[in-house]
Formats: structure tokens, sequence, C-alpha cells
């Protein structure tokens, strides 16, 4: 449906991000091998977190490919943080509150996949929603909406559980309404220290989700890639698919599983949906 | 916060509308008069009844001030309903979901003011939405949620009381979060047969609405006005401010007032909000 | 770089034509067949002849796949004449001033390929346009600069020669700057009255380009195709790639030659490039 | 016609300029007091230094007043020299492409005015600018056109004289064609290091331009005043209309002269076009 790029590490250009790697983000939104969709051309986003309390946010309605705003942005903008978003919509209209990541206070979202029959299911589970948090709902979809049940099931203080709460709630909204598998998703969050990406279908069978070796690994295999000599060594990308062509340089993230990427060790673990009780 | 237009009548060229009057709608997206703001320029809208079982709608972002197929569109159009719209966001974004009119099967919609403290009733007036229209609600204004309180009170079957009931559970809800005026507002809406037009506010300073007179009344001053000689002794226009220069060509319409345009007899009546019971 | 297509017939809902047909103008701006780009998101256009002396005209920089304005004009506009264009930019910005088809009075313009190295003889091109009409360019594509000298040469009363003379100018012109294959094109015009297609390029390899078989025909063979029945027996589609799937339906317009389709009889004839004395 | 700001100094917060003063460039986009046009609402732009070789821009065809990425990007970049500008289309399209500050490698440029009866002398200026340059002009503005004047004439090496010769040119075509008062201009350009501003119109009643008093005299009058202890002593401010409301912060740039921002001391002199000999 979309396809995405959460990066953490040392300050980077976003254009060595988004335009330089063969098969680049960019490239995707016309081009994309592993997608449901080929074509990811229903508007795109970035976010990073820089100057400012917040992170920087910037969503545009047009396909990326072509966006003159975009490779500006991306030429002038440095961060350590950065997530990127290009859209395949499933049926919401191509507007910018549709777009991804969607932002509240630090927090960052963005989401591959959909939740199914998501007109069956939208009264019930934004009745779910914090009533404090309802209003700040700006577009309409099922990502959005997502990120706001994550909210008000605590992702601020525990985000691994507050998706996998959020997920449970969702599968047993689905199940009440007859829908079979309710949920399909890769999804990205960050408050700007850590960034969590999480793989995970109702019916095992998830959208692609791949994270970077570690940098000093393909310093080692590859001496003269200069990329490699620009970042730090815990520098970390997570990506619907692979970019460039480093055999090696990436792995496949598990079924059913979360990660956690921050200074010091990342962490790898089982993501098992909580029904409410 | 908005200005607009409802015509119905012989077909006439959308542009006889929009732009030849002196003081054209076109002209108030820059310079309105009498409008809560001078600048309408945060999207605008038409609707149409012609080929087809729906009404035609083009909604744009854009200011209509400069709006290339908005001009062109005008001079190729011609229809017996029109309407027409041009909004000044009262702080939802400026997306083509949340420019009037909105449209329903056969009904067209628009609206010129706002629920006050939409924030604070905007969850319970959506649960009081029927479920089964909730999820065709795609913008996030006051304007569009209203609309779809009226459908789910009956709107196809008694316009004027299911807007007096959407209008009286609007201010039974804000009366309960505190809200001391709740409602401010024209109103039109239209099946294509006749239009509808509504003048209200909670604390009775409404917004300021015109129809026009008689075009027989018209013709018997103004022999030799041109666009008198266009249009079908019942064409009728109701607008937010008078377009044009003639004098005596418009009558307010009273506070707290409905009226309808159809063959054969207008109909001016009072217009009392109806609480829920 | 883009697909269009071209109607001439009885009055006909534009939908019939963009949406409605297996693999239509619309499904080819995510995934064409036979284009040089698999994706035309860049923008588009549709023009029309109907209320008033001059052509109708929608442009939009969105993808054609998910515009709710194009969708709905489509559902509400009848004409007897009908442009339609999806873009794939070589280059030039994606504005409504570069999307097709271009218009000029009467006229009506679009063009797939492209005018190669552009930017090597973009200014002798534009001083050999009427100066007259120099200021009446609004966007910086090759395929409107083409439109303006077929007007300089001719177009409004030899449509055939103005092409070949423009043509050859152009090819006269890319040789002096030393390119090779200058031309690359598939272009149709349109007074409202006849519809002229043209195919050729330099190198004799041009862009693919189709004509609908005889309606009477294609009835005889399906007679029980509902859509044969809707259309007037002199009814004529010209498109970049087959729309549909009846066996039979389509030729291929032959390289290097123009056709007109009119009342009457049709025409086919070779393309003879004219180059400036 | 259009209003600018342009900001030279410690670096800060494209915000503080935007969005925080009273009456600030944003606000005027809805309601100028100066301006020939109270409504600036046909896109706007911004550049800034930073990052990178080239200065980041970026342009919007939304108005500026609801522009959520504009607010966006304003609150996380933070410059040493920002140029905004807020347009009033005087009849060339809005796109981005005719958006200011138009850009050319280290240059930026912006214009409030007009070059009148453009459409007659388009040409010849147009002819004029260096053939190397002619195939990077992507709009259709005379304010883009004059910039290229202004390279081609040593924009460069030069900036006042380029300038000089620029106006000088375009007088004398203007005059060829029977144009009265052919300029009507305020200009600011930069490469980053040091910015040049000019005021300046044939007919002596050039459009408004003010300039910021010495930080350290604005200081020792506002003790208290915030803003004034963020920035270096050498900040400096041009703006079409004067921000805020700080009794003497501003002095008008006198008729027929250009000024220098730059380390050390700023400059003003008198403006003289020089015609082409």
């Amino acid at each position: 449906m979309c396809r995405w790029l959460a990066y953490s590490g040392s300050p980077i250009l976003i254009e060595e991000l988004l335009y330089k790697p063969k098969h680049s983000l960019v490239d995707q939104s016309l081009h994309s091998k592993l997608g449901a969709e080929t074509t990811n051309g229903d508007g795109f986003g970035i976010g990073w977190y820089g100057v400012g309390e917040t992170p920087g946010v910037f969503h545009s309605i047009e396909p990326a490919w072509n966006d003159r705003n975009l490779r500006n942005l991306a030429a002038h903008l440095e961060a350590p943080v950065v997530f990127a978003h290009i859209r395949a919509s499933s049926g919401s209209p191509v507007q910018e509150t549709n777009c991804h990541p969607f932002c509240h206070g630090r927090w960052l979202w963005m989401h591959n996949g959909l939740i199914r029959d998501f007109t069956k299911v939208k009264r019930d589970l934004a009745l779910a929603v914090d009533p404090e948090l309802y209003p700040e709902i700006e577009g309409s979809t099922d990502s959005e909406l997502f990120f706001y049940l994550a909210l008000t099931l605590g992702l601020e203080d525990d985000p691994p559980g507050a998706v996998e709460r959020a997920v449970g709630l969702i599968e047993a909204t689905g199940k009440r309404h007859g829908v079979e598998h309710p949920m399909q998703m890769t999804v990205a969050t960050s408050d700007g220290e850590q960034v969590w990406a999480f793989r995970y279908s109702s019916e095992g069978r998830s959208r692609s989700l791949f994270y970077s070796t570690d940098v000093r690994t393909l310093r080692a295999q590859y001496p003269d890639a200069p990329v490699l000599q620009l970042v730090s060594d815990e520098s970390r990308l997570v990506v619907s698919e692979p970019l460039g062509d480093l055999q090696g340089a990436w792995n496949e993230v598990p079924e059913s599983s979360w990660g956690v990427i921050r200074e010091g060790q990342d962490d790898l673990q089982p993501f098992k949906p909580r029904a409410p009780s």
C-alpha cells in the first residue's frame, strides 16, 4: 500500500537517504518491487528531529518522484532521526492530513498496510480514542486512527505495549464485525530518541520489512563504500524494501516482531497483540 | 466565515452567476463587504444539476479569484440549479474534502457560519450520526458533520424539520459543554428540484442572507437590463451578500427563518430549532 | 512519455471513455502497457466541445487515477468531441500550464513524445513563433511550443500542412544543433468539427497510435456489446494504446502518416515534414 | 503586487520573522496595509542559506496564511540569511515556477512590482537573455525574466551595476514599445554573504520599502524587548512594510536608491538605470 524508511544515527542529509541510493525510496514511488502496489504516488511525507522541541514534518499530495520541494528540502535538511513515507491510497482521499508521518507532540508515526474493512469498524474504533485526543484527528485514514488508538493506550510510556494493545483492540473490533484478518501492518514510531519498528498481520503474512546490518560489519565487508564512512557505528535504517545493492546489507525483520533502535544495544522481540479485557 | 450563492431557475451558464455581476461571488473571494472575513480564499466549490442522476461537484483548495479551472468550467457549464461556495476556514484544514457544497446522493449542502467550540462537541455530534452514514464523512469540518446530522434526522423527507432537529441537537450538545451560542448559520440545501435556504443563530444575530426580488417585478423596473431578459420568471438567487447594483433587487431573509424556492409559489417560514426529547 | 485519447462522434459521457473501458486511459495513468513510461502520473487534462464558442478545458497536476474532480466531471459532462491526456513529464515542471490539451481559440492540441535536446533548441524555436502569439505561451513544455509553431505556420487553415512545416522546422533546427533524431510524436488537434491525428518520428520508430474500427463493422461482429449501440455510426476513437478487449476493434496508425476524422469519409495520408526554405 | 522580507544577521528561526511579529509577513498575506493589493494570496516562497552549497528554497501555490507546511518549516529552519515573499499575481499563472524567490546557483532574487505591458516587451526581453541561461527560465513572470536579464548583465560580479543595466534595458525596450513607465520595483538579491535591496520606478513613485534601525540603537531604546536581545548587533531586516510596533524601528529606503547589508558597514547609494549603448 505504501513504502517507508526510518533512519537513526549520525546526522545525515536527507537526500542521502531519499535520492542517492540505487532503488531509493523516491525511485520506489514510481517502481516499487516488493510493495502491494508498484506505484506509490498518492502523496508523501517526511519527518525529522532537529531544531525545535517537536519534529519537523513536510507533507505533500504530489507524487514524490517529481516534487521539487522535496528534492530541495532533502538537499538542505540534516537530521539524526528521519522518517519518510510514500503513499498508495487504499481508498481515503489524497490530502495532506492523510499523509504520513503523523505527528503528536514529540511523536512521529507511519504505517504501511491497512485496517481491513475499515468502513465497518471506523466508528467503533473512533469511539475508543481518548475523548481528549479525538478532536486532534485531522484526516480520514485508518493509519492515523491507529496512531490515536496507540496514543490512547499508552504509546508515550510503553510503545511496544501500546501497539500490542491497539492491535488487540483492532482485531477484536474487526472480528466482532466479521472481518477475517483485520490487521496488516508495518509501523515505525519515534520520540526522537529511539525508533520502534513493528511487523505484524492477522494472517501471518505481513508486508516486507528490513533493517540494515551493523555498520561496522558492513564497513569491514566494503572498505571502499563511501557512504559507510559517513555514518556513525550506530546508524541504522529500517525500510519497506532494500535500498542500494550491497550484498548482505539487509536483514528481514521476522514475522510478528518488533525492534527498537537506540544508542547502545538494539533489541528485537516477538509481537503479540493484546486483546482488550 | 464563508460566502455562498444558490440559483434556481432557467438553465444558466455558471459564469453569468460567478463572474459577470458587479461584486460577484468571485469578487467576494478577495473582497467581501458583509462577511465575517473580508477574504474567502481557503478553497471553493460548485455544485450543479445537469447530466446524470447525481449533481456534479467541483472542489478546489485554491482561492477562487485566480483559479483557471473554475473560470473555464463556469464558461462551459449550464444548469438550472447551481450552488457555489467560497471558504474562509475557521480552523479546519484547507483540503477538497472540507470544501462545500457537500454531496450525498441527490443532495447538496453548503453552510456559512460555524458550530462554536467545535472541538468540544465534535465527538458527541459524530456519535449522533447514523452509523450507516458515519463512514461516508470524509472531511473534518463542522459543516459536513452538520449535513450528516441533518441526513440522519430526515433531511431527504423533511428538509426544514431535519435542519430544525439538527440545530436543536447541536444547541443541546453545545449547552451541555458550556457553549453559550452554539450555532451560527446560513445554509442552502437542494435535491435538484427545490432549494431550501436557512438563516439562524443561537444569539439571534445571524450572518447576512438575501434573496432576489421576483424577476417580473425587476423586469418592469429595469426594462433595459439584459440579464433579466435571459432568465425565466421563476428564477431566483439566494446569496450571502447582494450581487450587482440594481436598486430593489435584493431582500434580506429575516432572522430565524427558512424559505423554499420551487416552481410555483415560494415560501418563507420561521425557523425553530427542535431540541431532542 | 504520455498517453492520450481523442473521440469524435455522437455526444458521449466522458466517463464512458475515461473510466468504463477495460485498460481505460485512467488505468493507463497507473499501468501503461505500450508507453515509454509505465506510469503517467504528472498531471492530466481533458478538453471538450459543448456549451460556448471555445472548448472547455480542465487541467490538474494530480495523477488522474485518484482525482475526484476528474471522476466527477467525467460523470457529468457529455460532448461530441473529447480530448484526454495523461502526462509523464520528460523534465519540465508539473504545473497546469504544462498540461495538455493546450487551447487557442477554437483549437485543442495534445502531444505524446518529445522534441529531443529541447534545451538546445528551445530559444531558436521560441524565436520562430509569431511575435503576436509569443506572449500567449504560458508553460514551459516542448509540446506547447510545438503547438504555437504549428499555429504560426497555418494550423487554423491547413492543419496537416502546418504540422508538416512545424516538424520540418523543428528537425532543421535540431540538426543545426547536432541533434540526431529531433522529433518523436503522436499529435491530435481539433477545431471542434474535425479531429486530425499524426504519427511520426525522425527515427521512423514512433510512439504507438491506434484508431477504432468502423462502428458498423464492430456492431456486426459484436451484436451484444452495449457500448456499440450507444454511439453513432461515425463515432471514432484515436488512442495511444487500445482500450477494452474487443478483438479487431483497433487498427494501428501507420508510421509517418496522418488522418482526419469527420462526418463522411475519414482519410489517412502519408506525413512528410517540410523543411523551411 | 507582492510583499517581501529579507533578513541578514545572526541565525534565526524563520518563524521569528514570518509569524511572531505583529503585522507579520504572513498577516500581510491576508491584510497588507501599504501594498498595491490588500491580499497577497497567489502563492509564496522562502529561501535560506544553511546546509549545502546552494540556498534552500520552498515554493507553494497556496496562500501563506493557512499553509501548514510553511508553518512547520518555519518552526524548524534556522538561518543567517532568509528571504520570504508573498505573491499577488499581476496576471501570470499561480504555479510554483512563478513563486519568488527565484534561485540560480548561490543567488536568490525576489521582486515586488512589475514590468508594465509585459506582453508587449516579453519577447524582446527574452531575446536579450544570454542563450546559455535562456533554457533555465522555468516560469512565465516578468520578475524571473528580470532576474535572468540581471544575471546576463553581470549580477554575480557587480549586483548594483547589473540591476542598473537590466532596468536600463527594460526601460529602453518599453519606451520602444510605447510604454510610458516601464518599470516598478523593489528587489532583493543575495549570494548568501551580502544582501542587496533596490527601490526604483520609472515614474518615481516606487512601492514601499523599509529597513530596520541599527539593533544597538533599538536595544538602547527598548531595553525590555526580548527579540532585540536574541539577534546580533549587525542583524538587519528589509521589508515591504514595517513589522511589529516599535516606534523608530523602521526607516524608509529613499526613492531611486539601493543598499547593501553585510558584516561591517552597510551602504546606501542612488540607483541610476543605465541604458544600453
